[in-house]
């Protein structure tokens, strides 16, 4: 039954080598891996604005400005990303590069803030959208934690459902917001352009500010720098590409530029135009959409596919943090699991760990992940310049032919990286220093795992001087309750292996004892049974100091020790509360605690 | 270190011939047994007078002739239980008492619906304890279910610390209690005769009441002999009582229905003298000591008492429902885990199960209990009934000397139970239905539970003329990974057995395979190895198939199959993460689906 709901969940399982099907075109890997990137234009003129506004309304001229500066930033980006993506045509984003050019650690802190960063894109992207779903429809406000983990999972199973579809089914939602975007940038512009809109008073650009400060204009410039995060995720995913793989992923990289850019400088520069201000209660797009059309049909079709778009930039998470986790895996940062391709050939260990930790967050923040965002764009900024100070690194020390205006390209990323990071820990400190705790402690995490996988490696190797351990013989304990079917079968077992057979009766009681023996000698008088009385009617302790009596003396004679347990079956399985469980808890007793081999005999009821 | 916290906790584990020394004197028992019963002085006049306010303060005369009823009921209970203890020396109450002279169906019913009642015993009254805490510290109000759980969980580790600690522990409180009302008692009744109080209006009893009922007296009634649960716990525990047991319980019986009288009794005719009206804020005990000491030292004891007392009468629960559990499971009506002693000799199985149980409905009803009292209530008097009836009947059958007057005795407990049981369906009926579900259900799982224990016995009963399979030899499948030490000692171990060992490989890449097979030959070629292709990347699948096979034809020459797997044993808990515990996985389904034997070779990594 579970297999057909899971059948049913996600799909039939596809062969190994069904995994070419499973490859994207442009148009569909930009449904699924711009959407956190695309989705920052719902938020990102309006969180320029937000800062602006603490100054003054006069002060919102410095929003074309700024945004010109976040273009800058978005091109030096788009471009170097490029550079990574035919650099290293298997992927792995900012992990790879700094890991093959800077060294180990900055590899670590760069894979390690990522994956900590698609945990919060998942958590905060599905929090927004949940917020403008109960902002329509408030009697939904009550359940906002289960309406976000019900997104969660939703996002998940269509994962799960594996890359391309998913993809299909994410490229509606993904083109129609941009889509809605264009129509509302392009007729707003009409509009301005026709004087058929009488715009709000807008401070001219230039107009002098009283109060403004270049702390403030950084802050701001930081905010505005938010919109950008999930621009790395292409260059994490190439293997997910149609061949020629590189080509592909470069050409997705530039559409996504250049509709970034669009968007941001349309939204940005109408509102400034339009003169509006950030609202409690509405958003800079909604007001912009209000202002442009009235609130008709299309303003609601604006509205709706930008909630849309707001939830769907989670999967962007879902694509990149399963490839970077199989390349943490790959290299033996990260646990093996993440390496196993599931049913529908995504990783789906790494699918379901991102979903289970944004879950938690949504749980512990009761779906009030705002606070989350400046620690989620810091720790997108710390791999950006990771990455492209690894790609100067890299120009500079293979010096291909051409090499000059590609160090330069990346030279300007990495500088205005770093910038905003450190704009970042300076001006919101008291929200992003949680990251210099747990970056350190997630490195350290990764050598620990590391060193684990080595020192096992070593152990299990074959040495070739190795002697292998004489075998004379078998001992086999069986330890009995009673005189059943099940224990005659063990020891018909037993008796096929050795002839070294003991019985053990753990009794409770003194008169018990000798009732069993002779019971025990008209039943098996060829077999040996050993009774242990037990003062504290523990059975694991007397058991353990038999076996070690036995494994002492049989270590002598070169002899084996096995214990053989009789282990029932029921038949439905609440039957198995109605069962001490005892033989289990022998079993994880000597197995982890003592050196001794386990057999379990099943014993099936038949009803 | 989990059994250091655990010693730490519970104390060390006692000798099972040590359990004479954990039996209780009169003394004792009265705490840790009584508790519940005593506790019901606290709110049962209150509960009286909340029904006669309905009509109007003038019917609260009434509450003398009621409590009065209530005396005689409590009376006949007394003398009826003091019976069944003589004639059930061995314990086990209404259950024993129910099933051994009406049949089977009676006696579940009865051990059923006590069950449950324990169990809504320790929520009711451990939310009744944490109301008063909450009450005297409002900034607490908001932990209230936390508050809640950890009284539960004190409680359960003093139970599971034993009886005897148990109940030195217990009996302060449960005195001091009983102190503080005698002193209350004693002072009001001093001062009514010193005429040194003035008491508000109170009309005289036999006023005539507008709009009074039968039905709305005997709902009043029913709400009194709330007072009376808890009276049956005694005859459950005899077995925990010093020598000689039933004269000891008997003893404890009549002191404790002296207790309750007097105690009830006094509070009742003071709140009538003192014309108290139950209050929203205010209990009826509080403004009786308000009234005769002010709010002095003397008040705040009467109140501590009191909310302790309300606290510990969850204790009653906790030493009856093991006891009858027990019982149950010796008769094999419920899981044999409930017949055995924990290291301190108590019954912990049920003292953890009790726990379990009362904290989930502690966190379904957010800790507000108090409209489970009818459906607690109603499930103490079916009990009452049955076994009272039980008796009559045993005395008919039997006759023995003197045996008219003690049907006398029992005949007007069963018929006063009875009527109680239906006053509580006819007039709480909205309250009460769920006993009708859950009952039966309960019922008929104690059958499930019996049949599949009896057929059990009977599919594991050694037939006489059973024949033991002929086994000519064993084959033993390796599944493999990888060339390792581990694997190494697998088939030397393996070889020691038969030399029938086939290893096998599941790949899930073509080329891995004859990588696999080629390296294989070199280093173990007198082992037979089978590579098995996975499209599906599943290792059980193929596996499976396989074993189906070899089966098959190892059935035709006698032969048994078994399945040796090689398991990491990580030297951290922590590393297990690390491992795909895929053996796991293969043995679960090994045994459980198919009918294999499984043995396990431990491979324990050093670090």
């Amino acid at each position: 039954m579970v297999s057909t709901i899971k059948r049913l969940l996600i799909g039939r399982p596809l062969k190994t080598h069904e995994a070419g099907e499973q490859k994207l075109n442009i148009l569909k890997a930009l449904a699924i891996l711009s959407s956190d990137a695309l989705s920052s234009v719902a938020y990102g003129t309006e969180q320029i604005l937000l800062v602006l506004v603490t100054v003054s309304t006069v002060a919102f001229w410095y929003s074309i400005p700024i945004a010109i500066g976040v273009l800058i930033l978005l091109t030096a980006l788009i471009l170097s990303y490029r550079q990574i993506i035919f650099s290293y045509p298997h992927g792995g984003g900012a992990y790879v590069v700094s890991k093959e050019n800077l060294g180990v650690n900055p590899g670590l802190i760069s894979g390690g803030s990522l994956l900590v960063d698609y945990i919060l894109t998942v958590a905060v992207s599905v929090s927004a959208g949940t917020d403008a779903i109960t902002s329509a429809f408030p009697s939904m406000h009550p359940h906002t934690v289960l309406i976000a983990v019900v997104l969660v999972i939703c996002i998940t199973i269509l994962n799960l459902r594996g890359v391309t579809e998913s993809a299909t089914v994410l490229a509606y939602p993904v083109y129609l917001f941009v889509v809605a975007l264009v129509i509302l940038i392009g007729f707003g512009l009409y509009k301005i352009m026709t004087g058929d809109i009488s715009p709000k008073l807008h401070a001219p650009i230039g107009t002098p500010v009283m109060g403004i400060s270049l702390f403030l204009l950084l802050r701001a410039f930081a905010s505005g720098c938010s919109a950008l995060t999930g621009v790395e995720a292409i260059s994490n995913a190439i293997p997910n590409f149609k061949n020629p793989a590189p080509n592909n992923a470069a050409k997705t990289l530039i559409l996504m530029g250049t509709l970034l850019a669009i968007l941001f400088t349309g939204i940005t520069y109408l509102a400034y135009y339009y003169g509006v201000a950030p609202k409690e209660n509405e958003t800079v797009v909604s007001q912009i959409a209000t202002d442009t059309f009235g609130r008709n049909f299309v303003y609601y079709f604006i509205q709706g596919t930008t909630a849309l778009i707001l939830v769907l930039a989670a999967n962007t998470g879902f694509s990149a943090f399963p490839l970077l986790a199989f390349n943490l895996a790959k290299d033996k940062y990260f646990a093996r699991m993440f390496t196993m391709r599931g049913d529908r050939l995504g990783y789906s260990n790494g699918i379901i760990t991102l979903a289970l930790a944004s879950i938690v967050l949504i749980i512990i923040f009761k779906g009030k992940t705002e606070h989350l965002i400046p620690l989620y764009a810091v720790g997108v900024f710390i791999p950006f310049t990771l990455s492209q100070t690894g790609m100067i690194v890299k120009w500079i020390r293979e010096k291909p032919s051409g090499w000059i205006p590609k160090l330069i390209s990346n030279l300007v990323g990495a500088v205005i990286s770093f910038i905003v990071m450190m704009i970042f820990f300076i001006t919101k400190f008291s929200q992003v220093w949680p990251v210099l705790i747990f970056l350190p402690l997630i490195v350290i995490f990764f050598h620990k795992v590391k060193k684990h996988y080595d020192s096992v490696g070593e152990q299990l190797r074959i040495k070739p001087d190795a002697v292998i351990p004489k075998i004379d013989g078998n001992v086999i304990i069986i330890p009995v309750s009673g005189i059943t079917e099940a224990v005659g079968k063990s020891i018909a077992y037993a008796q096929t292996i050795t002839d070294q057979v003991i019985a053990v009766y753990v009794a409770f009681e003194r008169e018990d004892e000798h009732v069993f023996e002779e019971k025990w000698k008209k039943w098996h008088p060829e077999v040996r049974l050993v009774t242990l009385h037990s003062h504290y009617r523990s059975i694991i302790t007397p058991l353990r100091k038999f076996i070690d009596t036995v494994e002492y003396k049989a270590r002598e004679a070169n002899y084996w020790v096995s214990v053989l347990i009789p282990q029932f079956i029921p038949k439905k399985p609440w039957h198995n509360f109605l069962h001490n469980q005892s033989s289990l808890l022998i079993r994880a007793y000597l197995l982890y605690r003592r050196n001794v081999i386990v057999t379990t005999l099943p014993y099936h009821f038949k009803k």
